[in-house]
Order: structure tokens, then C-alpha cells, then sequence
């Protein structure tokens, strides 16, 4: 990203994103200055380069990055600019890592309105304000009228690893006690039914939510967690195998355990979906020795987006790379991944 | 980037990208079996976490991000995976800092070759090994048919900033030399002619290269370079200005001094193009103390990348934030910033 401020004045007045916006020339600039300095500068950007210089304390680095290609742009309960924003600070945490620094790529179809582009913007610097992360380089490409849709976003994430904390989808031990942050399927919900113009009586707002501060009160209050990650795309469903599988374990849970909104799971009624595969964007699972769940559990409760957290199972000795659910009837089923595409482009 | 690789056998024959390929599920993991895994595994990735963990040496840490839609995905001396992955690589090395990790986001297209994808990852992968640098985090995200355009690559970058280098677009001094590593527009060029299908006896090759090589001996012989650039969208015009303006300073070069290839310098004339104002993947823009611009041209010269390097002017203190060229006719104009799009999806 690089940028010139000398010029104080606009040379245009385009509503929507030209060609030339992606140019690297005056346009270019222009869009840098009309719409994304106002809303992200910092002393890193400010500073013109192609690229951020960055103290970090000393540690291990965590790195991640991810592509958001959300459609519709903006829904109940968040915009694909906060998504970008959480949804990398959450991978970060998740990790057990302090979220620091992010970057910001941009593509943009030519066409896009600069009003919605600059809501966008605005909506990226408020999250990253409110998680306290720092939106450090960035970079903005154009494609032709049909070559993308809107807007795409990707940001990558640099988070520095907390000194005695080994949280890894390899760690979890038989006995262990699985824990999930709150209600499941609302983000996906939320996108599912605003797309398909859907009426609910309550309309269904999706969780997008930073938790890195939540994260960091469960680790200070039991630093030995053994695993944790946001279960996203996939749901709470693809995330309980990746763990089961990773470590070679089987999880057992209890469907009546698993708290999901009655207006949520009238919409998965409705579509024929589980909401177990349904993407959240502000939900936390954590697996911890059963000894400690109960400090966990007291930790996220404290948090506004921990409010409803509960145990949902426990890691077994059994069916190893497998999850079983106790259904409601008290009959076991296999909690397997879905095969196809259920919910295409919910972040 | 999360993934399984406990079954052995893809499960789907699929010749092209499904939507369920970025669900999460099932067909994601075989993607990453047949596609990611086999070109760019390594340990990092191996760990199959949502983020990486790594251990910086000691130091401030350099942070970039370019998003890649160049169209069409294979051209003459590249591919967009090859360009992803020197581009990052560059803007790392041409701001001090020596390359370490990348991240790869990928946004596919429904309906994209699978070939032609394992194509792009593997070329991703040669430039890696290539460049000494490691993939060790990524996202896959696919979209309907028709809402991006076969595949666009996000590519964020770490490096570790070399002790004792301190350059900077805002350090230009009067009196320094402004070097240029090679002939100009070969990228551009080579996009451009293989898009329009015009036929060149000579054909046209990008210069597309990682230059953390030639980077490392450069400031190996002369630690005090004041600025370092790669001239990439907008051309050595668009770097030179950029410099200029950053600095406050004027900057005067030579045409004549300026080295242009017969074949691009034609195509140029031909599309009406002014090859100051193209896109270069393998050049660098230097500015130094004159009494080390010797030194400096050694260093470059001894690299393949910089056989050909030049000294193409000076900074002065008059016109300062302008470029002005002493045309081969012995006129003066001033050098400006492409003011439209001569060039969408260069890259």
C-alpha cells in the first residue's frame, strides 16, 4: 500500500470503484485518501512504506490468515469488515496467542459504491478499535464489472504466543471436558435467512464478536487448556472432528446440552439443516481436563460473549476420530462433517 | 487452514472446484489432500492448527500483503502462483527485512480446472523454495461460477528486518544516486501482449523474480542504502514519484540512461503505453549516497537479476515531490503518475 498525502484535495467525485482505483496511480490514491486513511490511519500506515516495521515482545509469533467472501456484505449483527476483522483475531486467540497486527487486502469489483466500500472501512476500524488490534498494511486491487462480487477481504493476523500456554488440536486427552461458549448457528442463520428474504418473528442477528479478551480471561484463570478454536465454517459439528481427529481421540456429547436459539432452530428446520454445521463467528470450543472445567466454564460466564457457556461432552477413550452425540431420545448418532454446501459464502 | 489427512483416499473425482470445496466439510479436506498438501507441505502446515506458530530470530518484524488477480494466470515467464509468492517476497526484502514466512488465501472460482489449480500451487511452491521462504498458514474460500475469475491469491508476508538497515521512502537526500536494477515494462508487457494475442518475433517474458537475493548483497555491500523500492503497479513513473513526494525532494533521470528491451519498447508504442508507467515483477529502484552508487552497482551487477543495472539520475533539490526526465532529445518532462488504467489485473 502505498500513498501519497500531499495533495489535499480530491481529483474526483466517482460514487462507485473505477478501474483506474486499482491502477497505482492518482486514482489509486485517491481512494486511499478519500476513504481508507480517514478510517484506518495509524503510525504504520502513516508512515507510506509497503510494508509495517513492528516491535514485538519477545515470544513466539502466530500468523494466520483468511479470505472473507461473505454475501450479503452487510447482515444483522455485522458487515464483511467486522468478519474480517474477528474472524482473524478469533484464529489468533484461538491459538493462544495476543492478537497484535493485522493486514488488510482488498478486492473490489469495478462498480462497487464508494458509500458502501467506506461503511465497510469504517465498520474494519471499529472492530479492530474494539479488540485492540492494529490495522498495520494494506493493499487494494480492482477488477473489471462481474470478475468479483462487491467486495472480497482478506486479512492476515500476527499474534505473539503467551509464555506457559500449548493449546493444539493434538492435545486433548480421554476424560477431558468439551466446552462451548454459547448458542450455536446464529451467524450462519443470520446470513442464511437475510439472503433468502426469509421473515422471522425475532430476526436472527449473527454473533461476530472478537474474543481474544474473553480468551485471555480463560487463560489466565487456567492457563493448562488443553485445546481451543472458533468453529466456524463447518460449524460446531467439522470443528469437534478436526479435534478428534487430529488427536486421535473419540468426543461424546449431549444434543440437550447444546444451546441453540428457538428462532435459530426453526431456521434450520425450515432449510433442512443441522444447526451443528452452521458457521458461528463469535463462539468459543475449549477442551480442558475435566478437573478444570468448572474454572472455565466461571471465566467465559463473566464475559459478555461467554454468557451462556456450558460443558456439551467429554473426550473419550472410544471411537477414536469420531464424534457421537446422546440425542434428545437418548439414542447415539454419528456427528459427522457435511459432505456438500449447505451454506455457500457465510464468511 | 484446518485439515485431515487420516483418510488416504480422496474421496471425490472431481476435475473441477465444487462450491463444496469451501464448506468446510469433506470436500475441503480432500482438496487440501490432492491439491495444497502435496506441493507445500511442511511442518508448519503439517501441525494442521488455524494459525502458525514461529520462532522470530530476534528483532523488529516487517509485515506486508498484496492480493493477486492477474489475468490471464499463466503467461510467459510466469504464473500468478510464481507472482504471488516474489511479490510479497520483494516488497519484504525492498524494505530491509530478510523473508521469512508467507501465508496463501486463495478465493476459487466454481467450476475452475482442477489441473489448472494444482498447476498454480505447485509453481506457489517452486517460487518458495526458490525465494528460501516457507507457506506456512493459508485459507480456501470458493464462490459461485462467475463471481471472481479462476482463482485470486492473497499472499501476507513476515520478515525479520536486517540490523543496521534503515530505508525508507523518507530518507532521499539531495545529491543521491537513483538506480535501477534492470530494463523496464517486461511484466507489463508480457500480461498485456499475451492478453491482447499480439504476436512479437521476440516474445515477451515477464521478469517476474524474487529479489531477496540480490537484496541481501546489495545491502551486504552498502548497509546504508537510503531507499529501496520495487517498481511493481504504476511502474519505476509510479515509485519514483512516490519517493520523490515521501521525501520532499525532487528527482531528475536521464532517459537515455533508462534501459528499455526493442521488443518491449515496441509493444509499448504499439498499445500507446509509456514504459515508465509499466509494471515490473523483478526490478528495484535504489537511492543512495552517490560516493556508494559504484559499490552498490557491483553488488547488483554480480546478481542475475541485476546484470543489467544502471545509475538512471539523481535527487535534487529543486521541483521537490516532482520527476523530472531529460528526454533523449535533450528536452525536459516532468515524469507523472498514470492518471487512468492503461493496464487492469497486471497483477
Amino acid at each position: 500500500m502505498t500513498i501519497e498525502l500531499s495533495c489535499p484535495v480530491p481529483i474526483s467525485n466517482h460514487e462507485t470503484v473505477q478501474m483506474a482505483h486499482g491502477a497505482g496511480g492518482r486514482l489509486s490514491q485517491d481512494l486511499m485518501r478519500r476513504i481508507f486513511m480517514p478510517h484506518l490511519h495509524n503510525i504504520f500506515l502513516d508512515l507510506l512504506d509497503d510494508q509495517a516495521k513492528l516491535e514485538l515482545p519477545h515470544g513466539r509469533v502466530a500468523f494466520t490468515t483468511d479470505t472473507y467472501v461473505v454475501s450479503p456484505i452487510f447482515f444483522p449483527g455485522g458487515t464483511i469488515g467486522e468478519l474480517a476483522v474477528n474472524g482473524t483475531v478469533n484464529d489468533l486467540a484461538a491459538g493462544g496467542a495476543i492478537p497484535k497486527y493485522l493486514s488488510a487486502g482488498f478486492v473490489l469489483e469495478e462498480g462497487f459504491s464508494l458509500p458502501e466500500l467506506d461503511r465497510v472501512v469504517a465498520s474494519m476500524a471499529g472492530a479492530a478499535r474494539k479488540a485492540g488490534v492494529q490495522i498495520v498494511t494494506g493493499d487494494t486491487k480492482v477488477v473489471e464489472k462481474g470478475q468479483c462480487d462487491k467486495v472480497f477481504i482478506n486479512t492476515s493476523g500476527i499474534g505473539v504466543v503467551r509464555e506457559g500456554v500449548a493449546v493444539s488440536c493434538r492435545n486433548l486427552q480421554p476424560g477431558d471436558a468439551v466446552i462451548l461458549s454459547g448458542n450455536v448457528g446464529d451467524h450462519g442463520m443470520a446470513i442464511m435467512t437475510s439472503r433468502e428474504g426469509l421473515s422471522f418473528q425475532s430476526r436472527i442477528s449473527s454473533d461476530c464478536a472478537a474474543l481474544n479478551g474473553m480468551i485471555a480471561d480463560v487463560l489466565d484463570a487456567v492457563p493448562s487448556i488443553h485445546a481451543m478454536r472458533d468453529p466456524t465454517r463447518g460449524g460446531v459439528a467439522a470443528t469437534l472432528n478436526e479435534l478428534a481427529l487430529a488427536s486421535s481421540v473419540g468426543i461424546a456429547i449431549d444434543e440437550a446440552a447444546i444451546p441453540v436459539r428457538p428462532d435459530v432452530r426453526g431456521a434450520c428446520e425450515l432449510l433442512g439443516i443441522d444447526p451443528m454445521h452452521v458457521a458461528n463467528e463469535g463462539k468459543l470450543v475449549v477442551v480442558v481436563q475435566a478437573s478444570e472445567a468448572e474454572k472455565v466454564l466461571e471465566a467465559m460466564h463473566s464475559s459478555e460473549h461467554g454468557r451462556d457457556a456450558v460443558r456439551i461432552g467429554s473426550v473419550v477413550r472410544d471411537h477414536p476420530g469420531m464424534v457421537i452425540m446422546r440425542t434428545v431420545f437418548g439414542t447415539r448418532r454419528i456427528v459427522d462433517l457435511p459432505l456438500g454446501e449447505q451454506l455457500p459464502r457465510i464468511c
